[in-house]
């Protein structure tokens, strides 16, 4: 993939959101990794637009029984690594034949869910780096791009600014963070629980570390916690030996994370915090760095795992079920 | 609370409803157990609107940014079972404030949510049984009378067909399951990790039991799992000891439910099945049976928890940070 291909493929699929007659919904639909990647996309759409509406939705869900507003006025933005995940390229069918515009992002051009949307957008996959052409990013410039186009919202433009400086800094934290990373490693190989907390724009990012990291390539048992959740039930299991990882946005939601830690920081000994705050991400455009957090926290999270894989001994493409039978 | 009084605050504030000029969207909006009522009828609001939005929503995140969307054209329906949960009172004031029309469910008529709210509902409190006034009811009272106020949705009678047959359902449940139940504490009352899984309707009961039972009234790890996500990460920390709760339901996502049991069968030994067909759901009318399905799982889980607790001497009651200091 190149910046242009991608850049190409946005600005085709961005052609076709003009020619609509009505947008009403955006349907955000994948599943694991990829879902994890589109809720910041319901956040964004949540917070910046009063006429469209932002749904993320798991795959199988979708299929199984598409919302009712699902038609013509909506679009569904789908997405597969693989191209191949059967409930997505499922998905995609169903939401095309209700007349929906689809597009679909995925690594492989001419895979199954290419073939079934009318768009594809493909893009680089490299998870300890970020670039305006990762998914993840991909995905804000689509949200960002159909706000801009349907109902005037000006921060595209910002946005694109801001992801202009992600791959030095998001490389540059990697360096600076080794130390770290390798003290969280050591620190918690024998683990059998680790707890992600998050909240507003970074919660997909708690989520995927949890099931994709921990649970799926590490067999550590795993939960990601919303921030605002936590005083309502989890923090019961809260105890000296019990860790917890951090991710600190930058949004209206902060506040939530804030008191999150403050409680942890007296009750738990485990903590990994990452500050979005002291991660250099305040030198964003401030219109989107919030939206930007969970393009830096998903990287930067990628290499703790790729330490701790280390330090485990259980590399982070050992699988026992995935791929390796039916199911 | 008596049947009648909960009759009467439900009418009034569905006149309410009807006197509104527009209605685009209904938040759900709480916190933890009460939060976890709230995502069944998201989930109604999905499946039978067409112009209708239904956004569950944590109440401190809706605090702290509030979609842009609320306004005079939004129903906010919070939820606090003393009244006094600090950031549900603020999110009703906010919503009221916006011009949303407020709608509160609390046990505690006089308490500072109440005090917020244009409208509210007392309901009964009693967690091991059902009725058409206990909370999770109302809710779904509250959300089909509004859909059938405003676009003739014609449900709501099938609703309250099917309610006033649940308080014997479940009594009975509860007293044919008790076997199992004894059963189930006594071979999970060692375990240090559950996990809840679930779908469609359902989903809010698995995450219920993840946080408000398991992390905090007994003080063991735990977390839903949606199952249609579950082959796409969690899959992978499956094994013979691994304990998973799996809650079938009768809807569309049941196809969902049933492939991710067909896995745990073959990979744990430590499965705990609660099926709506084989509970007597089926005999309920077909046109709401998937609505009312969690409606049947919480207080039988409820039972289960009891049992657990016993078996553990560890009271549901039992806290050591809830309500006993500041946080």
């Amino acid at each position: 993939m190149t910046t242009q291909q991608t850049d190409a493929q946005i600005a085709n699929a961005l052609q076709a959101v003009a020619a609509r007659k009505d947008v009403t919904d955006i349907f955000f639909v994948a599943c694991g990794g990829s879902y994890a990647h589109m809720l910041p996309n319901q956040y964004i759409v949540e917070r910046e637009s009063s006429a469209i509406i932002g749904n993320a939705l798991n795959a199988a869900e979708f299929k199984a029984r598409a919302p009712r507003r699902l038609g013509k006025n909506s679009i569904v933005i789908t997405c597969s690594h693989s191209g191949t995940t059967p409930e997505t390229v499922e998905a995609a069918k169903v939401a095309r034949d209700a007349g929906a515009l689809t597009i679909s992002l995925t690594h492989d051009l001419g895979s199954p869910l290419d073939q079934a949307s009318e768009f594809t957008v493909s893009y680089v996959h490299s998870p300890m780096t970020m670039s305006p052409i990762h998914s993840a990013a991909v995905l804000e410039r689509l949200t960002f791009g159909i706000l801009k186009i349907r109902e005037g919202n000006t921060k595209a433009d910002e946005l694109d600014k801001g992801l202009a400086k992600l791959p030095a800094l998001v490389d540059n934290l990697i360096l600076d963070q080794r130390g770290k990373m390798a003290e969280f490693a050591e620190t918690h190989k024998r683990e059998t629980v680790i707890y992600t907390m998050a909240s507003g724009a970074n919660f997909g990012v708690a989520y995927a570390f949890a099931i994709c990291i921990l649970q799926e390539m590490q067999w550590i048992h795993a939960a990601a916690i919303h921030a605002g959740e936590y005083f309502h039930g989890p923090f019961e299991v809260t105890d000296f030996d019990v860790p917890f990882i951090h991710l600190m946005g930058l949004g209206p939601s902060r506040a939530m994370d804030e008191r999150a830690l403050a409680f942890t920081e007296k009750y738990s000994q485990r903590l990994t915090v990452l500050d979005a705050k002291k991660l250099g991400l305040a030198t964003l455009p401030a219109a989107v760095s919030e939206y930007l957090a969970p393009l830096v926290f998903s990287p930067v999270l990628r290499a703790y795992a790729d330490k701790l894989a280390e330090a485990k001994g259980h590399p982070l493409t050992v699988r026992r079920y995935m791929w390796k039978m039916e199911y």
